[in-house]
């Protein structure tokens, strides 16, 4: 899963008929601090998230395994709202470690 | 799903026979200003997007689930066009806070 | 789909049974102005492209869909060839309106 | 596959149904001498992997081919703890042939 | 697919039940020179590839159409053994005839 936090909302009228009613969020890749990375995707919305909000995104077939994706022409999903990360392993430790 | 403008078509003459009457399009990447990314792919339109429009695309086996891109063999499909997007998180915002 | 050229031809004696007889080619990804990019993958020929042309590629599940590679494992099929392409929104043109 | 070790775990409670009791891991990818590269993902947990163990992820519908995620919303998945890697062309060994 | 270079094996004792008997191989990926690339994948033989052999990898769901890996957890899978290539349009002279 790709982990990202929501900044923003698509707004699309004109649209597949089987996504009628649909979320579709906009979701940066953030790394393990939360901070950004370049890298962003649109996402369908199954678990009401909210903007600032950090989650974990299916993709491909599995984005649409969750009861509102089904079937529907969408590779990407929000199935979760992530409350906080336990690093044990830290980057610089593990660097550290290496030398 | 990906975020892109459409700036172009592709004529294809000889291609598999599944694929007749389906209008394939140029579709390059844009981030969340619709400035051009460096990606691009070429995607069937389902929804009548036109040059210049701001659409979504989904890939892989999703690509496959609009009414006109059942069982073909295409990875990629245009399914909205996009209005607006609405940004709640800037990134400027973002980068700020965490200093 | 994936826009490339045809560089060349993989010949593998040694493979899956369900493998025989398919012809598999060396594409090399191209931009809209046909330059060639830095990747490039393998894929099998369902339409009969020949060295040198413009070819479109279906990849992941979906490259299972021509009548030659359905239930075979592969991943990636040209499924058409190009003729030429429409460029209607050119890059240099974007990139001024946007100043 | 992914190569790739443990470092950490994610908590999240309000999530699809479907995915109750299960343990979402960060892995981030490593080389073949298990020196952190720059992607990490957010792994499904199906073989008891801990903290620091070098890992197997699949990815994609094969993510889903596990006792514990068939079905489930997810695209990664720890299929198997690495004991040992056996490097029989090292790099330095292939470039110097080259030459 | 993917063209890759095998390079080594990973023992892994401890894995999806559905894993027995693999040979899990470490797969450097190479351009049409055969010279290394950044990346490398782990891939499942089917077709009992030694190291230092070039071989084909398909990935995704394609790689779950060999007799060996129908229905298990893997991604990535090596279906063919590379004899040689042909290149019918070498970049050298392609880059050449672009000026």
């Amino acid at each position: 899963m790709l982990l990202g936090r929501v900044i923003g909302t698509v707004w699309a009228t004109k649209k597949d008929e089987k996504l009628e009613g649909m979320k579709f969020l906009i979701v940066r890749a953030v790394d393990t601090d939360y901070k950004p990375l370049a890298n962003f995707v649109v996402a369908v919305d199954s678990v009401g998230a909210g903007a600032g909000e950090i989650v974990l995104i299916a993709q491909g077939s599995s984005g649409r395994l969750t009861w509102l994706t089904k079937d529907k022409p969408v590779d990407a999903v929000i199935m979760a709202i992530v409350d906080k990360l336990d690093i044990e392993v830290p980057l610089d430790e593990w660097e550290e470690a290496l030398q």
